[in-house]
């Protein structure tokens, strides 16, 4: 049985994968903050994601971990990962001692991408473009993920498009996160909502001038997303995922009304089909914790067995 | 022997490639305009090539031709080659069957792509970034070429980068070919050098207020390119080529230091060490007609033998 974990900020999203890649079992565990906490509620998850599927820890013949921050994964070390506490964790070595099988790491977008491309079952190239609270992309050809050179494929939020824009946290102006990260769009809104995104669509369809001119800017951001990654890599599909893609068509109708409109004005980009080649992940489903679990099965060596 | 021909707006550039991929020939010989012209002077540069490295058009065993325009690589076909007077040509074919050989057409930046990661000695992934009269990018990996899902991968001139930048051929707004293409240098420069770009450069070097404004315009797209490839592909690399790209290191140093000093802005950039990734190709070398005999010989099925 193969295992999945998506350790998020908040929580731990793990599932069981039977021989078909049927979900077999799903469970959410609270992640906690720093090493010792992760380590042990990641261990947590596992076991009852196993239990849940009707096994024991010793039916597991992987284990893959999607994380955020910078993932060596041929190492399985994750750096960097702020909003859980970790400067660098060993988890891979780690919980494979624990729970005695081999375990992968793998970043939490790239490990998405892969969920993304198997749930939907899409055979050509594809980019997986995470709106969450930064915005980022996953790319997977040939059911494969691609890393880049350094590990840092897809770090698209950080591609400067308004050289008038507002500072970025990562010190540039203008960077597409500025206009298409639910983090910025919160600030920008300000409040206390839990869902601030949600929030500005709600009081933008109801006609509040400050929420209309914010979603538009972040739909013009999605879009802007979506042209980066077929202009450069041409991917055949770009599916569109993390937390902002819980609002469904909402968000997904607009952006294609954006690329369209786009098109209006340039041949070129109508030549492109950009609207007809965007998706949303399907509603709720663990891409990340399936996409997890592929990875630990599929890659070369597994870290430690 | 193999032979590779890049045709331009003016003239075909040919090699021959002997087994060690030394370069046996060189020669040149003007395009024409128009299906007829174009097909006949080809023709004319293989054969010249063949007999400049001793060997009739029988010892050919593969020819490979780089050309503008969209290329169906698959099929041998090439269209909307504008500067060329061409409309639709099954070039593959017609050329195959006058010289007796396979032939293989493939996209002109594609074809200098391969050529520069063979004569550069790469081995990790590379882009190439050709900045010509427009800007377009290739991509090389484990030695072969990513063409995207449709053909148009790398078409990031077309990316805008300022909503507040100029309206491009293209239809859109501040495209990256709008402030890194020669075209556009040229047209805001006026006056009829041969080499504007080359004249912007020498005027700025003179401290021409204007001149200085077009070349740091210039080299902060050239900059932007290379930010682009790498933070959404993470190739290894990037290779600038291309027109400009005979500039050498009047152009490669001004880039770098673009970088450099974005870098100093951002810690994330920083990390990224964009600077010491760009190289230039050899000054003067065959790039793209070498690397359209490279891909005459290593794809896949030959259109026609």
């Amino acid at each position: 049985m193969r295992l999945g974990l998506d350790i998020g900020g908040t929580k731990i999203d793990a599932v069981a994968l039977g021989g078909d890649d049927a979900v077999l079992s799903r469970v959410r565990v609270a992640t906690g903050f720093g090493s010792d906490a992760v380590v042990r509620n990641a261990h947590e998850a596992a076991i009852q994601a196993a239990e849940a599927a009707g096994a024991s820890a010793a039916a597991l013949t992987s284990v893959g971990i999607g994380i955020p921050g910078v993932v060596d994964a041929r190492a399985g070390v994750v750096r960097h990962a702020v909003n859980l506490g970790l400067e660098e964790l060993a988890l891979g070595r780690v919980l494979s001692e624990r729970l005695g099988a081999s375990v992968r790491v793998e970043n939490d977008v790239n490990a998405a991408s892969l969920g993304a491309y198997h749930l939907l079952g899409l055979t050509a190239s594809m980019a997986y473009l995470n709106l969450g609270t930064g915005v980022a992309a996953g790319f997977v050809s040939d059911g494969d993920v691609w890393r880049g050179a350094r590990g840092t494929a897809g770090e698209i939020g950080h591609i400067p498009i308004d050289p008038h824009g507002i500072r970025c946290a990562c010190g540039q102006i203008g960077c597409l996160e500025t206009v298409a990260g639910g983090g910025w769009v919160a600030r920008k809104w300000g409040g206390d909502a839990a869902f601030p995104v949600l929030e500005v669509f709600d009081r933008a369809d109801a006609g509040d001038e400050r929420a209309l001119a914010l979603r538009s800017e972040l739909i013009g951001g999605a879009a802007a997303g979506v042209r980066i990654l077929i202009l450069t890599a041409d991917v055949e599909t770009v599916v569109i995922g993390g937390g902002i893609a819980n609002l469904g068509e909402r968000l997904l109708d607009r952006v294609r009304a954006n690329l369209d409109e786009l098109a209006l004005g340039s041949q070129f980009l109508s030549s492109l089909e950009l609207s007809s080649r965007v998706r949303l992940v399907p509603p709720g489903s663990p891409v990340a914790a399936v996409g997890a679990a592929l990875a630990g099965d599929i890659e070369n060596a597994p870290v430690d067995a």
